[in-house]
């Protein structure tokens, strides 16, 4: 069941334009920055009332969010969906015929389980579920 | 003062399609549906926790949505926060530089209001402040 919209992943070429961005305009600060070796990305997130936005900077050119950014330039990367039975939800899925990115749960950033499902199935939106 | 993400709009050639994904796949339902005759769009809004996801879908070639679809396909079209003083932020980002496509709050769907920042100003993301 999906409880919570956990998070907006926005791929973007500066953070450092972004952190100035909503601080000076918006008054947001981060409150998280981490670099995430195995995606090539580092992130700064926001949080806002129950939810985060994430900026996502490529470090790398062989980054997804590399590729990503040289296809559509800045822009929403994918939106994460909080879930209470990540497995049993991503099982559901795949006996139904959708296509998965993740068969399998995985561990993300924060330590949260997070699985990603194929934007072929879904409209075209990438969209990552996640549990706690 | 931001104090919640709320709600995401996603860009889609089909709502029909949407509805059946999300409902077969995820057992969400639409809480609201709603054609916006001066956007030239229909509305599907799903509610998920704090936040919701308002699927567009355009009505006539030369609405906003039609456009972006044209250049990016489906896709987040725009990021919306929830502030408490909205008419004040659009000031004090209008003092400080920041380029806004509404410079005054205006009434958007649900008698909210509303008004978009413009994505040259925010990094390539298309903004917009709402206020209850």
């Amino acid at each position: 069941m999906v409880k919570e919209v956990d998070h907006i992943g926005i791929a973007v070429k500066s953070l450092e334009s972004v952190l100035e961005t909503l601080k000076d305009g918006l008054g947001l600060q981060p409150s998280f920055e981490e670099e995430v070796s195995d995606q090539k990305v580092r992130v700064a997130c926001f949080k806002i009332g129950n939810s985060v936005i994430e900026y996502l900077e490529p470090t790398s050119p062989d980054s997804p969010i590399s590729r990503f950014l040289e296809k559509r330039g800045n822009g929403v990367h994918h939106i994460a969906l909080r879930v209470n039975n990540l497995n049993e939800t991503l099982e559901s899925l795949k006996n139904k015929g959708y296509r998965l990115i993740d068969e399998k749960a995985r561990i993300g950033a924060e330590g949260k389980k997070i699985a990603f499902l194929h934007p072929a199935s879904f409209d075209g939106i990438l969209i990552e579920l996640c549990e706690y």
